[in-house]
């Protein structure tokens, strides 16, 4: 048992002075000092530090790491076209291996403890996550050219393999895919009474092509086929109709906010004024590390709310501990985690150690607006996953030597860049 | 003398693999390795790491420490005038010196080695420079009811008090002062053929009404009562018209770009494009902490970049190399800090060591990218001033602890706002 003690404690009714008792890999009690302590193999003085959830990545492409500062500021189709696809059409399953480690590392460097992937070769991901004790879950990234009945046998596999490994329905997004695929991930949606996920409404021409193609928006489309009769969500969001914003409070639905990578991209901007005033579930996401180029959940809470305040023009808008909600449990909730969305006994042990002691955290005069409007990831101390220690202080605790992974990923970059 | 070697340095040509020599306070020697070294006292082996020139905060407000987190989410007339003002009423110089000090840690923490530095009581700012060993240059903030006639006495003697610090001319903004403040330093630019500096078009209402009441923008009203004559510039500088960033530019006067703080109040966005092809100076600032909240260039300079995309709707509009130079060559060339603002033979050692070996960082496609848009302040594992190393690996080198400095901001901070 390991016990966290003499700090504070992010719970979903505040902060608190609390003390965490992790047993295995759950939260096994919460709550004031104690004279029955059990006999702890690790007793962690926080010395005034605060315990938080992890912060959930819901919505990346880990392996996109080797285009990393590799293709930026181009406009977004000669991105993909010129710079992302044909570089991804090299990957093999050893180079994805190397640069899915690249990812995690600076998940767990930056407080991230689990995340919700939409990539290559599911197999190597898996392994990573299962050799590393990582949690991640997989949203299926069916293209055109792709079976889309695979989902059915990847479905039982990839969520059977592991406990902390899940796989979800989905789809890459309207415009990668035609009508068949639809039909049959909304099958499979019936058959596993299981939510879908895809990228939903990026660009106004993602938008424009679909009402051309299909006469209704993503959304409406994805409704009207039964994808979202077990729920799910959609990756960006931007140009959503009202209609479609409200399709997604009526079934319940979770917008993952991506807001460095719309900006690095120049998308656009999400709706958060009016999502949130339709009840809008809301998730944050980095999106991949080629058009980010950070895996940060902290740059990620902050620029949701200075958009959102720009968006207004109104410095009163935004809403920072929404965002921080969105970035820790509506993430969990989305991803179908829901046993790793709070500091409370019985779940998840998957927990951030903050450093209050570092100036830009100080004085802590609010503890929730000091994590998203001056934290960073130099705040991240100690990043637990089911109960084990990951990181610490700078050091990797996943089996293997961070340089090592480096000097791969490097090499394998090399071989598909030049 | 210190060596720096086994590393890469980001000179003005580019990045090299030179090694760095530091003699007192100066750069000595940058080059390739060398037969002949001298006895250095200290050998640091960067190990793959890159040395570059500190970035240099060319506008903040470091006192404003205890207003971090305190005020957030108001709009802007109800933020300065309820929230700011009448707690700035209540500052101290030993409250003030306390939030100061807060402020110095935060950059030394996150790579920034000098700041361009506008607040209250310049003798216990100045105070807290010298005694730290930190780089900090003055603007004068006259307001209403300030005798603008100081700014002779306080150019005279704090431009004398030390090598570590400056005094610039200036006054706060245009709509906080009259005529006669303009007129007086105007005469104060001439009598010391120096440089003057304000706010400046922060706000669409601050240029609305400058028009109302002198007929035209700020730039042009400075302009024409010869404030410019010998240089400065403006921060912000959101709502520049085109013939003001035509005098910007044909005066050579620095726009200092506050991205962070602009997005937070919601004022709006630079025009960056149209100043860089105007070729108008660029220097960046994090304001103060009050309004952004965190004091760190890695996160301005992402926005600055994001938000110029955004803005013109193209994700190829930016350009982070310009960028970075701006947060560190520009900004020292606008402080008047020529000799900070490279790693040349003769120029001070005012460094930064750049972590390599953290996960955001790798691969390692393109540094100056990597930077930019991947790097943060977990990144910064030395940041020296002067030939002194004033942090190094979490480790305050500043004569005082920083637990203290902490306690005592607290408490003053708790004076202040109850």
């Amino acid at each position: 048992m390991i016990r966290f003690y003499n700090g504070l404690t992010l719970e979903p009714g505040g902060v608190t002075e609390n003390e965490v008792w992790v047993d295995g890999s759950a939260i096994s009690y919460v709550g004031p000092a104690r004279e029955d302590v059990p006999a702890f193999t690790r007793q962690i003085d926080l010395g005034g530090d605060l315990l938080m959830p992890g912060f959930k990545d819901a919505h990346t492409h880990s392996g996109m790491t080797f285009l990393r500062s590799a293709a930026d500021d181009l406009p977004l189709q000669e991105w993909l076209e010129k710079q992302v696809f044909p570089r991804e059409a090299k990957l093999t399953p050893e180079s994805l291996t190397a640069f899915v480690k690249v990812a995690f590392l600076e998940y767990l460097a930056n407080g991230i403890t689990a995340c919700f992937d939409m990539y290559f070769f599911p197999d190597q991901f898996v392994q990573v996550a299962m050799d590393w004790g990582f949690r991640a879950v997989m949203c299926e990234s069916l293209t055109a050219g792709d079976d889309p009945s695979r989902v059915y046998e990847r479905y039982e596999k990839y969520n059977a393999v592991s406990p902390l490994v899940g796989y979800r329905l989905g789809f890459h997004a309207e415009y990668t895919n035609g009508i068949e695929t639809f039909k049959t991930v909304a099958e499979a949606a019936h058959h596993f009474k299981a939510p879908v996920w895809c990228h939903n409404s990026e660009t106004v021409s993602e938008v424009r092509d679909c009402v051309a193609r299909h006469g209704m928006t993503p959304t409406k489309l994805f409704d009207s086929l039964g994808l979202y009769d077990y729920g799910g969500g959609g990756y960006h969001c931007i140009y959503m109709t009202d209609e479609d914003l409200d399709i997604f409070a009526r079934r319940g639905l979770t917008a993952v906010l991506n807001a460095c990578s719309n900006g690095k991209l120049a998308s656009g901007t999400f709706r958060l004024r009016e999502a949130v005033e339709k009840g809008v579930n809301l998730a944050v996401g980095t999106d991949g590390p080629a058009s980010n180029n950070a895996l940060d959940m902290f740059r990620e809470m902050y620029l949701i709310n200075i958009m959102a305040k720009l968006r207004e023009g109104n410095a009163a808008a935004g809403d920072p501990a929404l965002i921080l909600n969105a970035a820790v449990s509506g993430g969990a909730r989305a991803m179908g985690l829901a046993d790793c969305d709070a500091i409370a006994p019985g779940k998840q042990a998957d927990l951030v150690r903050v450093d209050m002691h570092r100036p830009n955290m100080r004085p802590v005069n609010n503890v929730v607006k000091n994590l998203v409007y001056s934290g960073d990831p130099s705040n991240v101390r100690l990043t637990m996953i089911a109960g084990r220690v990951l990181y610490e202080d700078g050091q990797f605790y996943v089996g293997e030597d961070p340089e090592k992974v480096y000097r791969t990923a490097e090499e394998y970059t090399r071989q598909i860049l030049g």
